[in-house]
């Protein structure tokens, strides 16, 4: 049906009808899922679970205003930015909430996982509950670090279609893949998002190419103030993400916020450092961007008792990778792998997730370190961790380049005009 | 005294003098008021209360930020959209504590129901706490939907004044008429806010009737970017704003929050779709508003048992009105009809709570649904329901019409310029 | 090393590398100190640090979102507002928990006082929560206000220096001077916050002097709206600042709850009213700041059985005098003595704080208000709280003078253009 959707050659213009059929179908099959399968909890509700919900709400915020807002610096492209990250995340909150539940199933994971856990049966009822609202958003936080590689450069029904077929590859990896299978554990998401969501992006962009004129995908001064929007309600709920399946009222949530909190302050100021180095300036990219890699990086770590001295020091790596990747890496990529990367990613999400991915994994060899974390591989966890790094980098890249080639194939003539709202949105003033 | 102050034909550049005249009369009422009648609770606090004042939060950010900022759409007209929603919201809350007991004293409300119930006698003392607030921003939803259908067309100072009257208006119809009289309950405020807040304000629009020049009431790219900041944050704390009064810990409050995410899911999805295929592209004001149409409609029966899919369907129903509406009924409205809705509160509130309240009147017709929430009419309260929607809509366009003739005839002249700014602000540039 | 750094004469354009040095510095300082001082609770974690987390971040709302974006009213200076706001948060959080922790154990400070209270000896472990992440947030907040005096007219490096220091002085004021010395006591920090932070901006301004081209410090249309993003998130979660160390659950947070939502009402109100009065307009700076003086005034008492009724009139004179402070005041100060004040503060800090600090003076004189609050000065609590505000006062000028000295000796030469970012940051469009 796809293939029928995207004729060949079909231009732009009618972009508006493939999205139209693409997420009317989507809705259609979520619906009738949805009356087959989901029900409410049979457990009852607690004041705990309306303290999940507040976790619920700030993860949200970091999607619709954080992310959305973040991508608006495009300096005509600001509905796209916004309305497009609004769409994904509706999308795969009903969307991932199904897959999630299906894939750890598959792999029988146990409830004390931070997934979607489950030891029900493959096709018993889902119980809806707070919690699978936050995995939705997760899922989401996925596809919108994707989508950051690409904006600007796809058609929104492009990016439905991606979106829908990239929430189960996204729950594939990481219920049966890490930790069904390789026992990695990833309490803020470093592995199974952020590292999952960029190289998955990145590969995508690979295969879309370069685009010929870049001119409009700059910003202006009042996108860039709409876009550091975006970075402060990141900055601030980035604990809430990282802690939000920690659980309420216990140690690991405090760890997480506290360990996040202090990681987020050294990387704002190193990225001030940094970026004064590089470029003789504060430049605005970095200070958007670079300041949030410390969220990123100690994420996975992030529950484990690693000294408040060690946080302050993965933030501080963090950002000097991530300015660094901001102001000389990318263009690098650009230029000589032909790798356009959108809103830079690879430098935000690609990069300290490596970094996450490390430092996790040396976290787990100290005993006191782990605290009262219980790890499924024990002694062999440091190795699990970076096998489940490992395993969704591949993943990511080999599952993001055939994604990305399917979306080339049905793909319309390129627009001439790229990092323009004007061709898929009614804009209020027509001149540019 | 109020037609001492409106001596007719005064121009607009004096109605500041008004505005403080009757601002200035109805803070002195106010503080009396408080003064002899307004305490402290004297139940002890508890963390609950902590919880219920995130829920008051969560609501206040939708008053000031997502109505505010919803409605800077409008080019030239930003400070009077949160301005006047920062004015209106600050009168209801004190105002609406006050009407809201004394309407719910005068009904001999019961304690169980969600709105200001209390069944101390008529001029004890009003304790004053968390839901207390809440309610007054209730109040404050219902009147900003009301300004929603004028913004641009009417004057500060009349602004003012048909808050100060159409607070006890609001109280009236919800304690004394809806809830007293026929036992229609609202967990949402489908009925008693969206219903009435929006007919009452089409009801004045009418007579206020049709401005000759609307250029200005146009949107700019970046004020379209503004509103957006408004959408997101409505569809983030929308579960709060229909739980709030379910109770902290309690299953209604998980049913409301799962219920609305999914119907808010459904409507954003859904309207991308219904305006693709009524505009041939993404209409800016259907994304910025019909995408919330689903926490409208859902809202009465939000804490109802109606099953998670059917939650999606009733999201996908009401978007699908309410793009329709923004797209064909509103133009056919505003030429056959002379009715100027400057917001299309018609759309985004008026129909989906209409189709809220037969959707909730259907669903109290099955026993299972309802779960444990009672309903004072046993089996005639699909009735009761129905006649309250009825009851709020007469009540609300016959009143509504009545406090537009007053406006009308207290107005200075016509403004030649309406929907700018400049006529009542100090604004940084005159060029216009 | 500091004049090593900032050899007279260098130009702006080199400020770049004095950043770079003195917040390189700083984090290698921070770094050390918190390897060896700073570890995680040995107490449990339970339900009650997840409501306190969710106050510590309404508070950084405060911080990054509300003061930040409240700034960005200079038309060309938006990335400066936003982007030294986070640089000076991220500073002062690491900073302040080692600075309030170590003058709170000078001074022997017991823990029932909202402070960074202790009463461990001077260099025993600092344990990390939630808490402490809050007082960072408070420190942050004073240097925010003495910022607000000197947008504009200092560079980035000179405002990381001031806040390095500043950050001290501020804990030496509140824990030895205030609580320690006078048995001051200030729930909301009125005086320890507001006080201190207003004039010690205040006295540095003075010293630095009136620029002398102030066109580029006027706002434009835009930059109004996106700062008045900053006015309603400040006044959302105002309450949350006034009662964040109020004790979860107890009666104190549902006081400072009430109390600062009636007060800042009223001061909402009366802004629409003196300012329509004063100026023959509504001004729109005006309703983005003195809309929130009620917030600053009631903060010290907020935690006292006042009434709603006195709450709602401190909102009322409070605003009064912000919006006289704006309107009639600042001018007189600028042209008379020199003192240009670039975002009012003197308005919407100190002369609310002045009055805030009369309030709970007043307060605290009767019994009954007092509640179940145990003040360490008894019947002479109401001295103990003017003395505390003098103190503050007066120690507020002479380090702000002192500061404000060495700013100016260690200082490039003047900007002939002062105002706008592009001295300093990467922008968008060159053109101005």
């Amino acid at each position: 049906m796809l293939f029928f959707i995207y004729s060949s050659g079909v231009e732009t213009s009618k972009d508006w009808s493939r999205l139209a059929t693409v997420v009317a179908t989507f809705e259609v099959l979520i619906l009738f899922l949805f009356l087959k399968f989901v029900t409410y909890p049979s457990t009852s509700f607690s004041e705990v679970d309306d303290i999940q919900y507040v976790f619920y709400l700030n993860v949200t915020v970091m999607m619709l205003v954080g992310f959305g807002f973040l991508m608006t610096f495009q300096k005509l492209n600001a509905l796209t930015a916004v309305g497009m990250t609004f769409l994904i995340t509706t999308i795969c909150i009903p969307w991932a909430i199904l897959t999630g539940r299906f894939f750890a199933s598959v792999a029988g994971n146990l409830e004390e996982y931070p997934g979607v856990q489950t030891n029900s049966s493959l096709w018993s009822p889902i119980e809806l509950n707070i919690t699978s609202l936050l995995q939705g958003n997760f899922a989401a936080a996925a596809v919108l670090i994707s989508f950051g590689a690409l904006i600007g450069k796809v058609t929104p029904s492009q990016i439905a279609l991606m979106t829908i077929i990239e929430v189960p590859l996204y729950s594939l990896n990481k219920e049966v893949f890490c930790i069904g299978a390789l026992g990695t554990l990833d309490m803020g998401g470093t592995i199974f998002i952020h590292l999952f969501g960029a190289y998955f992006g990145l590969a995508v962009a690979y295969m879309i190419g370069k685009p010929k004129y870049t001119d409009d995908a700059e910003p202006s001064r009042i996108s860039d103030v709409f876009s550091l929007v975006g970075t402060v309600f990141l900055w601030i709920y980035w604990p809430s993400f990282n802690g939000a399946t920690a659980g309420v009222g216990g140690e690991e949530q405090l760890l997480t916020t506290v360990n996040t909190v202090i990681s987020l302050c050294a990387s704002c100021m190193t990225t001030f450092v940094v970026s004064s180095v590089l470029n003789k300036k504060l430049s605005t990219v970095d200070i958007q961007n670079a300041t949030l890699a410390g969220g990123v990086a100690i994420g996975a770590a992030s529950n484990l008792k690693i000294t408040p001295g060690i946080a302050f020091l993965v933030g501080m790596i963090a950002a000097t990778i991530s300015t660094f990747g901001f102001s000389r890496l990318q263009s690098v990529l650009e230029g000589k792998f032909g790798l356009h990367d959108s809103c830079g990613v690879h430098n935000l999400h690609g990069l300290p997730a490596i970094l996450g991915s490390i430092v996790v994994s040396v976290a787990v060899l100290y005993p006191t370190t782990k605290g009262d974390v219980i790890y499924p591989k024990g002694d062999y966890q440091a190795a699990a961790q970076l096998g489940g790094a490992a395993c969704t980098l591949v993943f990511a890249l080999i599952s993001g380049s055939i994604v990305g080639k399917l979306l080339v194939c049905i793909s319309p003539k390129n627009s001439s005009r790229p990092f323009l709202d004007d061709e898929y949105w009614t804009v209020a003033e027509k001149k540019i």
